[in-house]
């Protein structure tokens, strides 16, 4: 019997009402003779509600108390649904992570799966019940509760997929798919039917919020067939219409070969830039630099470091907007401690990247794509690639019309 | 080293500005060298509206699923005040009761307690920890939440001291120790230095709101001291001061028998009486008039089967007035089946009761009673007895004027 795992994310889980409709959805694909498990995450606002009072506590939350707190909404999540379930007649139980036991190691607050022992969900399945499980957490060897950061109920779904072996991760959440790029920015943005592992993983880390990245990699090392789709649909919409919607993340890079060069666009806003000058050119340099960073916690994207002339170098990398300021002071600091001649930034830039495994066997995507900017009189500001992916740097303001121009020139819009 | 336990009522664990008072009054005890438990209720308001939740999508809600929901009020409470005593620099460390482990039963929304594994408490203790645990729930054979039920944190907190044979369990809530009665009622109401515990019991399931009547009776079976004691205090009052003030439940009976023979009067107003009158009086009638009451589910409270005349009887109890109409409604169908003449109700008495250990070696104290309310020219409709307390219901318009009366009549205004 096909087992298939479903993710329903806040949104669609938001109020009684809506939890009733997941059931109406889930009760469908049972009734079709699926064995089904379901991972929901808290109702909307939830975990918010929960980490605001941790925080009128203490202002950094301790990691381990927090996690006993913040778990706390998914539990009520899995409990409500399966009464949803119970009250049209199906069998239904719930588990909270340690009650898998969904195993993780303690890094409380941003905690990784070590291993699932679904023998009682198995059971379950086989005795016709509905199992509902928490997403966004487990346990750790000491039964201290830890949870897996934002986002961490796709995750949840996904490895629970790949531990059981199901035949398909469906993710449920408030878009219908993975678009060419953002619909709200380009009015031509296409959905995608299939996309790889690795495009959506580019997608994902690049600020698309439609997939937490970790899902993604989890999704591509055990090779989950996972599909996004929408949970604003009629519940009860023919199965195999609502079972080929959306965009279905695939392993078989062979389908992708006739399809286009570039998949998907996309772009951050909350990107800002940092340039340190005439920094002594010297080994050691981007560890002197990006040590301190690092230590006072400031994630950093993109990294440049320029020729050297005469001895002196500059040194460029960016952070996300809220960490600018504190980046900005770090960087004081360390300017005088290497003997730089100053910092400069600018917290008023955008990144847009273009995605697709064609790019490894099509050369010009990267001349197409600055060509492109060129003709609309944008300027690069920095660059940075991967193997399926050419990302730059640009004046936030040219954004919405750097994007369009490039979808425009990439063909996106047709099929 | 003496150990404490300390719980914490909702209304105390209202707001993170309550926690923080809290933590401040068991850091003073901390201080003072004492090993602390804490066990925490659901912040105020929680359990009601994760209930309602759950009332939303089941009527009836399915008790092991609502057990999953209701219990993360407190698992919230536990983490808020692990951290709020981190923030002042304490060492502190909270656990669910499935964490400790609190092994009970399986019978959800009225689990009892089987066993308490102290071991990793008490580690926690031994390294200097503050441990919070959650009260209200634990942890069946198979590893299902199931709580205690409404109040069920006293329950958790007295187990605790027993497991731990802890030198006293300190209640702490929004009164400030047992009175002789409600001091609304009786202006003249005096508070209780000691009770014993069986007085204590038949307060607490007299619908005196102090104390969860089944916390008494752990308190009682395992000789736990345990003190009633006001939350709304000067967290940092002197701990001397503090440690002697509420009301101490206590086992020596010896202490009691130079005081006062009532220690205090009881009343619930609301209850409800029904009357089944010409029932034939046949073996097993008892079992066929409350039979099909306890079918549906509901509570009877005060029996009374009148002396037979001529082959007939009359049969009377009383029900909470929630349940009032449901059990007419029963009634109704229980007469025609026993060829009873008719059913009548009233759901405007209430019940008074003088308890006192004292009763068990005066002689008088009923004649005391009936004589006062006589008096008073207010009429008995049924009478009820135990060991150490006399209740009688009433027409509810009467039931302040009984209570003062009582009161007065007993003395229970002098020390």
């Amino acid at each position: 019997m096909a087992l298939i795992v479903h993710k329903y994310g806040g949104t669609s889980m938001g109020s009684t009402d809506r939890i009733k409709n997941v059931a109406a959805r889930v009760a469908k694909w049972h009734d079709a003779g699926y064995q089904i498990v379901v991972v929901p995450s808290a109702m909307s606002g939830e975990t918010n509600r929960l980490i605001g009072l941790a925080k009128q506590i203490m202002d950094q939350p301790d990691p381990r108390e927090l996690d006993m707190i913040a778990s706390t909404g998914e539990q009520v999540s899995v409990g409500l649904l399966a009464m949803a379930l119970l009250a049209i007649g199906k069998q239904a139980v719930s588990y909270a992570g340690w009650q898998v036991a969904i195993k993780t190691d303690s890094s409380f607050t941003k905690a990784r799966i070590q291993s699932i022992d679904d023998a009682k969900v198995r059971a379950d399945l086989d005795a016709g019940k509905i199992v509902i499980i928490t997403g966004f957490q487990g346990v750790d060897d000491e039964d201290n509760i830890a949870t897996l950061g934002r986002g961490g109920s796709d995750t949840s779904a996904v490895a629970i997929a790949a531990a059981m072996k199901a035949d398909e991760c469906l993710i449920y959440t408030d878009v219908d798919g993975v678009y060419t790029t953002d619909p709200r920015v380009v009015e031509e943005a296409r959905r995608l039917k299939t996309i790889t592992f690795e495009e959506m993983l580019e997608l994902a880390s690049l600020g698309s919020k439609v997939l937490q990245s970790r899902s993604v990699e989890f999704a591509g090392n055990y090779r989950v067939p996972t599909r996004v789709l929408s949970s604003l649909t009629d519940p009860l919409m023919p199965l195999e219409e609502e079972a080929s919607s959306g965009t279905l993340i695939s392993f078989e890079e062979d389908t992708k070969m006739e399809q286009a060069v570039i998949s998907g666009i996309a772009f951050n806003r909350d990107e800002a830039k940092i340039t340190i000058l005439g920094v002594p050119d010297k080994p050691g340099v981007a560890y002197h630099i990006l040590g301190p960073v690092a230590d006072a916690n400031i994630e950093v994207d993109m990294i440049i470091q320029n020729q050297s002339v005469e001895g002196k170098t500059d040194f460029t990398f960016t952070v996300s907007r809220g960490e600018y300021q504190k980046a900005m002071g770090v960087l004081e600091g360390v300017k005088t401690e290497i003997g730089a001649a100053s910092v400069s930034g600018d917290a008023k830039v955008s990144k847009v990247s273009v995605v697709g495994v064609g790019m490894r066997s099509h050369v010009g995507v990267a001349s197409q794509m600055f060509r492109t900017l060129s003709e609309e009189g944008i300027n690069i500001l920095m660059i940075s690639t991967s193997e399926i992916k050419i990302s730059v740097l640009i004046d936030e303001k040219y954004m919405e019309l750097a994007v369009r121009a490039l979808h425009k020139a990439f063909d996106l819009e047709k099929e």
